[in-house]
């Protein structure tokens, strides 16, 4: 007979999922009540209006995909593309590989501009791509890469996109509410995230907006949305407009739904503004520690996310050995590399309600502890007194 | 600014979801850990074990689709089908339509076998198109019509299916866990459901189930799966079978896998033969209460499901104002008709945590106390001593 499941209590500084308020958590737990309910309805309302917030958006179709970000970000490239059309897809880690196999999946041709793994994406070389290829309608990029922890600048990319009279799709699965992101200012016309990075919720939904410029292409399009569950033209008669009678589509997740409303909630109570500086904040003090334990960052400072800290694992140091030990005597998650960068980096998050000052010298203390008990190569005793001159 | 949202507590007597016993709720909360846990990983492989019991299958591939329902459809749909491909689809009410949605938007044929609505499949009809069509290569059916209630033979389809070298599609959204559903001994090929009906559980995850003659022909499709985020091929790596090492794909949707992993151990604690029987029960003693009141059920006897009671609304009756009352009254929820059903036909459901003796007792005074209201035409005051005569 199997029993049931009580995990036990981590803290989570991967690259997500991030550690989830127990105010998030307890909405979740929440009865549940119907997904055509009036009130439920409402909710969904008030869903609407805080992801648009946090997008910093005034797109009417701004909802959350009743899946995990994956879901959103082919959400977005079926409803777009038709069998024929090409995108340019600037790609500096793992998640540019994914929208590439999206594009290809719908029968569109995806030209990929290659850009280090670890730097911004270069937006002289998307110009390049853009006069290369005129027959390109969109440029699809990552925000903030994941599986590296590099910032892309999403306005300047914009910019030149559009001056090629090209949309842009852009994943901005970890910026969402980390570091900053104005999807109207800067000419964000499609985007998506997620619910388990920045916004401390928990896995399983994925937030989306579409201007109406790239809803008149759904809208137009030749062929049906290949789809039907991530149809827009289905969804939105389920999201509706406020006021207007929803149409069933498909069962909400209802208990995730009143998980990431708190978390919004909670977003709109701290502002956006000071959440992005409480992520920078202890970025500041992780980033003076680690250096002080003498690890170095993968990204170059300028181009750095605040809440994903990619640093080389020193030689000799066994990744996984690590992680385990931070594990199992620290509770503590750390995330190992991605792709190429596996086995040699490692990925702390900061990320929502992990980014906290008590986290930043737990981690330092833990992986100083755990380093000097395999001997590694670094600085030991001095991690915390350097994350400390940081809060001064 | 918003505020956080408190539901009210309901009873879920509609179509799902269904009311989610305090103890799953209770297991969602439980703190979120990585997606990529030994301990998480652990409870993914108990998660398939107890799907596998309650889709009574030893097929490998049992798991739970990291979204509703929906996807749980077009997961299995985008899998096996390709462009040119034939499958035969009997529609007895919505959910056979969304299965030609679902067909068509693969690139595929889908021949539809009419079936009276509120009726069980015909297999004679299913026989007779398998005749016509022999370059049909799939039968795609549903087991539990949610629209309707009726219930399908599902060995009687897959027997002929099979006399006719095709596999079947099952769609037991409604069916897992409240009434007779046998996987491996009625020859179910591929099979999909819902967690917010009969398991009790929050909505968001979609259980499937593959034989391995359904997996060969994923693993030999000469295209791409269109779906990335549903491609099996990929999600067989993160699934993947006891003791093996996980890849990942997706982030998981932790939290609503604690609440599966919590629904299908009361499942298994309580006894799935058990669990169907509670089922029969309670919808006897409801049924013989409505039929006391004078409302007469859409489904013949016989062709009838324990877990959906679909009854016609008397004339004269508008049904929105009934649900209305019964919500804001009696905190119930029942179900509206859907599709041609809309408007005269309400949904009852006996689901899960919600099949209880206080909720049939509850419904059927509700009910006599809203229609009284009403003026409505049926036989007031003696609803509840026909139900408690059932129960002796």
């Amino acid at each position: 007979m199997i029993k049931s499941f009580y995990p036990p209590q981590r803290t989570l500084m991967g690259p997500g999922p991030s550690d989830v308020h127990p105010r998030i958590l307890a909405a979740m737990a929440r009865p549940t009540i119907g997904h055509l309910d009036p009130l439920f309805v409402n909710m969904m309302d008030e869903v609407k209006a805080l992801l648009q917030y946090a997008f910093q958006t005034k797109n009417e179709l701004t909802f959350a995909v009743s899946a995990p970000g994956s879901a959103g970000m082919e959400c977005c490239f079926v409803n777009l593309l038709e069998s024929g059309d090409t995108v340019i897809v600037c790609q500096n880690g793992v998640f540019g590989g994914r929208m590439k196999e999206n594009v290809e999946r719908c029968g569109a041709t995806a030209v990929m501009v290659d850009d280090a793994w670890g730097r911004a994406c270069d937006v002289n070389k998307l110009e390049d791509a853009l006069k290369a290829h005129p027959e390109a309608r969109f440029v699809a990029f990552v925000h903030a890469e994941t599986s590296t922890g590099a910032n892309t600048d999403v306005q300047a990319m914009c910019e030149v996109a559009h001056r090629y009279d090209c949309l842009t799709i852009v994943d901005a699965v970890t910026s969402l509410g980390g570091t900053p992101l104005r999807v109207d200012d800067w000419g964000v016309d499609v985007v998506y995230s997620g619910t388990q990075k920045c916004l401390s919720c928990t896995p399983g939904l994925s937030p989306v907006s579409f201007t109406d410029a790239a809803l008149e292409i759904v809208r137009n399009r030749k062929t049906a949305v290949q789809s039907w569950f991530l149809d827009l033209n289905l969804l939105m008669g389920y999201w509706g407009s406020a006021g207007t009678k929803r149409t069933y589509h498909h069962t909400a997740p209802v208990n995730a739904l009143y998980a990431l409303h708190e978390a919004l909630v909670m977003l709109q109570n701290e502002g956006l503004e000071n959440a992005w500086a409480r992520h920078q904040q202890h970025h500041q003090a992780l980033k003076a520690g680690l250096e002080a334990l003498g690890l170095d960052f993968v990204v170059p400072v300028g181009e750095r996310l605040p809440q994903l800290n990619a640093v080389r694992i020193p030689k000799g140091v066994d990744d996984a050995t690590v992680r385990s030990l931070l594990l199992q005597d620290y509770q503590l998650e750390i995330g190992a590399g991605l792709g190429v960068m596996a086995g040699n980096v490692w990925r702390i998050g900061l990320m929502g309600y992990a980014c906290r000052k008590e986290n930043v010298f737990k981690c330092l203390a833990a992986l100083d502890d755990v380093l000097a008990r395999l001997h590694a190569p670094v600085n030991h005793g001095v991690a915390i007194a350097a994350a400390k001159a940081v809060y001064g």
